[in-house]
């Protein structure tokens, strides 16, 4: 039986699952209708048509994190600033207006700081299921696009940073002078651990190393193959080299595939301790959470 | 009196001068067609209409340093390794074949070395240049898409190294989550030196710092118009994070207009002292001394 419908819709993606209030998943859908490739009016029939292929009736209520609740987005979530306890992240939902169904979207978390300003929207809803499971103190890792790296203590969001290393790495494979060189599809594990720790040795030399990549394989001295390991590598090790080794306690990383393979390659090379948590089940987890405080409702086991 | 034509032929832009033995100026034109716009049969053809134009009759010699000298330009002049004499350039120059004029194309510059492979097509012109003025001892900074550092000692190219600051400025400024933000029309200086000490200071957090021009605009904590200001500040705070102020001597900044000023404002913030040199000025030098080793003429003053 459905209680709800959770819903992680971001930038390049849309995901959906069906939910009892336990926790359990009834059925899951996804896509690639992400909110960079839709205008406001899109949304309600984008997710209308998902509903209806599963028939979800009219009264089952709806929850969404992620980019839906961006200005650009369907309807803004205005974000939470930090710190925050993310247990507080539910009450801040805003109701979608104009749709005959209950739809609530969660805000984003915003460091409204003029030094280091940051802002998410989805993690923090990550990081709530974290939280949930094990009080979820420590620094979360959450890496992609825009890598996210958060503090969190005592079950409040305290600070966080974020990285650009996906669109770096995006940027310069395409449409760059290393273009030509960079073929994702192959990885070279040596190549790739040298180079997080040349550049987590030497962030100074970062703009300088990226030039190699093109000079190497003029001089013959770097094979075009390895150029995509090596970009990620000292993109990734950049990106460490503001980690203190000193963090207490092990690094929570929250991701999968390849991508999580690159970080705790890069994690372990640089002696970082590190668990690997699954995004999925946490962004789950922290939208079953708030649909609970939005709509309570009995949990039959 | 033209004695010779001489030519900087990069990637994005055409320079010729018509030129006297003596290195004077006889008549100049300049264009936009870089070895990126033209396939191999188009260079000819090209450099055929600006000498008509000059009305350069067909004994003229030709003297070319740049990227047409490139695997992908119009005949490539193979690279000259580190060290080397900048004096020995020239008696590496290939002679264009296909062609009734006496076209000459420089070689660039290569450092074969697999730790920090690096070349350059055009810089050891100017680096001659240099050295025929003064010496030309010291550290030579050429900003630009690909920025050069050049170590020159007793008029000998040492060592040298690119960083690919001017490349990922535009790669940012254009389709990057913070393209919409950058103009670079606008200049603040207050920000653009603070970005610098922040990079030159902490390296490691580039990545970070690229996401805050993203986020401040978004919190009302950093002004949208100072972005361009800031990404310039970064890059080149970066760059100069790699230059150790314990380099003997002042560093010889060769560059001008606006990229000149960013880069005297950046050494000045961080305490290196540095003079300005013409590029134009001392590329001419170059290509003058290059053509009075290829064809020895009188000088008449």
């Amino acid at each position: 039986m459905i209680d709800f419908i959770a819903v992680d819709w971001g930038t390049s993606s849309f995901r959906l699952w069906a939910m009892e209030a336990t926790g359990q998943v009834v059925a899951a859908r996804s896509s690639k209708e992400g909110m960079s490739t839709l205008q406001r009016p899109d949304f309600a029939p984008a997710l209308e048509k998902h509903l209806e292929c599963l028939s979800v009736s009219k009264d089952i209520p709806i929850v969404i994190c992620g980019m839906a609740g961006a200005a650009s987005g369907w309807q803004e979530a205005q974000y939470i600033p930090t710190p925050t306890r993310l247990c507080d992240i539910p009450a801040h939902a805003i109701k979608v207006s104009g749709t005959e169904r209950d739809v609530r979207i969660l805000p984003g978390g915003a460091q409204c700081d003029a030094a280091r300003p940051d802002v998410m929207r989805g993690e923090e809803t990550i990081l709530l299921g974290a939280a949930l499971e094990s009080g979820g103190d420590g620094l979360f890792c959450l890496p992609g696009t825009h890598s996210k790296w958060a503090r969190v203590v005592n079950g409040e969001l305290v600070s966080f940073s974020t990285a650009m290393t996906g669109e770096l790495f995006a940027r310069l494979a395409q449409g760059s002078t290393l273009s030509q060189f960079v073929d994702s599809s192959i990885f070279d594990e040596d190549v790739f651990v040298q180079s997080v720790r040349d550049a987590a040795n030497s962030p100074a030399s970062f703009t300088h190393a990226l030039f190699g990549m093109r000079a190497g394989p003029l001089l013959n001295v770097l094979a075009p193959e390895t150029i995509a390991s090596r970009l990620s590598g000292l993109l990734i090790g950049l990106e460490l080299a503001g980690v203190r080794a000193d963090e207490t306690g092990p690094v929570s990383l929250v991701s999968s595939g390849p991508l999580s393979r690159n970080y705790q390659l890069a994690l372990k090379e640089l002696g970082l301790d590190f668990q690997v948590l699954d995004a999925d089940e946490l962004v789950r987890k922290g939208l079953t959470f708030a649909a609970q405080k939005l709509w309570p409702m009995p949990v039959y086991h």
